[in-house]
């Protein structure tokens, strides 16, 4: 990690610092933890307790938080982004240099940058370009016709199929699958499964980044579409022909079904699925679990998880719900008697 | 993309040709997208309205919407299937030379037909057997007595642990781990944990395709079987010793439990959950989402999925569900009152 | 497999012996398939019904199933426990001899044990270290600064970026993605995200074992962290900052949010989900399929999931549920009427 003075990271944050600008910060901490030469942060009021003991050399918080806060300070609206742009000062992705690892399998018809990089055992096919300064590490595999923009980072293990267009500054986790065949099948006359063959591709825009062993499916006809800055993470499928809007950030183990049209600035939390054929409203949130069944047209914020309860509770309600029935008629009946 | 005449679509297909036998035909494109050249189906109701508008021009369609289209029309019961048929027409995968790439690490005593392909930097150990024309892509890694029936096609990066068999015309796609440890753990006198090693294998019928980064694990003692025709799609764990029985078809992200036993002819949605050690009969249709935790003896569609509501009713409903006990107690307090 | 008396069984075991010491075993099977030479196990009560009829030449079971049994028997208070350790007596990992492939490209600054085994296309980076006997299969990917302990098994293509430190006698299976980036974004002016670098790591415990295509995300500024004894099924997420207990078994298909504290001696049933930044008790069961949204503090079972119902059931039940808004004030208004 290198080091900066507190006037240093006041300007890379366009924060107000009160305090010494010539103190030296060696380090990022989380509040209960830093150490003298530390800064940290604090977004969230639940942490607030922990700032009159902390160790920290200086703080990034809002102005609301400053009068509590005893040591150095830089204060800005939105410190959790605060934090985010030092983290940024502090740390940068190891560079890779650029160049070819001379165990890579390259096809002659493959175009790649002079600044770029390629690690070791890639397979590169045929007709495949990659951009300036895109990183590509080791055992990543690209199919033919893949074009990879300038600035994008490709960690180890990617498997990306024909004819995928990834754009420029986008991030792609280990054991991500891009470009698999949809799962498009047709029923024929004795009830077996007949294989529809997957002939569109994949589009990703700009600085998208994919988590890891997320497989993004492609189209059946057309492509599937990740729009710019969509952020996805971890063990998320994206069926055929999903589009995903602008600026979305879905969280892990999320399943999104074919043909699903999500909109942009959306959010969704881990674990929820999203049905087929469906639309999703610009700026919808949707809450960690749900399950979305229908388009949503008016944004705002969705769910239908149930809170685990202690075992025999739930085991009680769960009997009451499978009862509803039973007791609307007996409500009804009641309601007759007392009309 | 190659062209040819509706005359020979019809033929391929079976179908009923209205119109010129001559047109020809050079893509296939959804409905609303179709331009001159280009063919399309209407399966769906739904997308009938944009028949009269359609640049396309043929249309599969069935017998109902004949009277619909205005211009050269392929008449089919099934215009799903007929698009499969009219696809494979059109597009087939990329063909891959036979022979073995000279960075493949082939273990003498496995026996690769000569007809096979081996990408680069495969991995092939012991006693394995890779049947006639099957394509096994770079990076895969198949375990010591693995046997790869004829005319497979394993992607780039699939994982295949030892003693597993794969029948005839299988397809995996990338990230796809077959064989890896049952999770089978028994507890010791101080609560931790023993592993119970994994000593069957698994079997695969012909006929199968499974999806990007789906997991099935080897038996326990036994193998675990997936039978002919069954289609998983990506992200699907298959825990130890379940049977998939033949033409079932899984959606993505379906968690599947150790000893499941699931039936013939089955459809699974996304995101379901399958318990272990239970049984579903065939023919059964298990809703998206749902959670299956008992035997299903009867076929039928199942499902539990709950869909998501404005965040705010879902708290209130919720608030009422936790207090059902007490709503059946306020019932009944009133039923004694108007007995 | 190799072979053994039941004397020498029952040692191995530390069972009671009843029958023939000198009975040769040479295989183990479920007790409905096992032949003369098989040892089977009787751990649940509905299998007894096949223990008159079993061909077993012996069968480890408790004290209380001892009479039922009619051949040799192996007594012993947690059959499942003995079953486990007889599966190691017959059956070993392939032991693979120490050394180097000659295609693994390894950082001249990493130390690896001359007793260690690194398989085919390898890639390990600058200063990993790797201790006695651990197994290290081909195309496995060990980033920057990684440290793997003693008698480590790790299968083919699993994959860890830098900075992560794995504790002796681990397994990893194929396909693990430990040490991607965490989930952290930060919203700018424009409600686009900021990416906030996660600088943290990963550490996991002695004897953890990890199943196929998990994923376990590296920390935002501290080490995610898997204590002693973890075992993890499939296709689990563990999000930054997690911290799993001790002897924590947990299925496959389960997502764990940021930050999620979960206790020792827990059990996660399948396909559930965990909440970030709550706790989990020491020695609570979660069901399958629940969502732990809030803290445990007391032990115990916890469970959410809906079982599959028939579809035209579970579609009346849901109508009604959407409805308890209005169930409980039509029932509040005949208890004005009846007070």
């Amino acid at each position: 990690m290198q080091q900066f003075t507190l006037k240093e990271i006041a300007e890379a944050l366009g924060a107000r610092l009160k305090g010494d600008p010539g103190c030296v910060i060696t380090g990022i901490a989380p509040i209960q933890k830093a150490k003298a030469g530390d800064i940290c942060f604090l977004n969230n009021l639940y942490y607030r307790e922990f700032l009159k003991d902390s160790q920290a050399s200086a703080v990034v918080l809002s102005p609301e938080n400053a009068e509590f806060c005893s040591t150095n300070a830089l204060i800005t609206e939105n410190p959790y982004l605060g934090f985010a742009k030092m983290a940024h000062l502090f740390y940068q992705r190891p560079s890779i240099p650029a160049g070819v690892h001379p165990t890579a399998v390259i096809a002659t018809s493959a175009h790649i940058d002079p600044s770029a990089s390629i690690g070791a055992y890639c397979v590169i096919g045929n007709y495949v370009t990659i951009g300036a300064n895109s990183i590509v590490r080791a055992h990543t595999i690209l199919g033919d016709e893949v074009k990879i923009g300038n600035d994008c980072y490709l960690y180890e293990n990617v498997t990306i199929y024909h004819r995928v267009t990834v754009g420029h500054r986008v991030t792609l986790h280990s054991g991500v699958i891009i470009g698999a065949d949809g799962f498009g099948l047709a029923k024929d006359d004795k009830h077996q499964w007949v294989k529809i063959p997957q002939v569109g591709g994949v589009t990703i825009g700009n600085d998208v980044e994919v988590g890891a062993n997320t497989c993004i499916d492609r189209g059946a006809l057309e492509d599937t579409l990740i729009e710019e800055g969509v952020k996805l993470d971890n063990l998320i499928q994206v069926g055929h022909n999903v589009r995903i809007g602008a600026h979305t950030a879905i969280a892990g183990c999320v399943a999104i079904a074919g043909s699903a049209n999500i909109g942009r600035y959306c959010m969704i939390g881990g674990a929820a699925s999203i049905n087929g054929h469906i639309s999703i409203a610009d700026r919808t949130m949707i809450g960690a679990t749900a399950s979305v069944a229908n388009t949503i047209k008016q944004p705002g914020a969705y769910s239908s998880g149930v809170p685990a309860q202690p075992h025999k509770k739930w085991r009680r309600i769960l009997g009451r719900l499978m009862q509803l029935e039973d007791i609307m008629r007996r409500l009804r009946k009641l309601e007759r008697l007392n009309a």
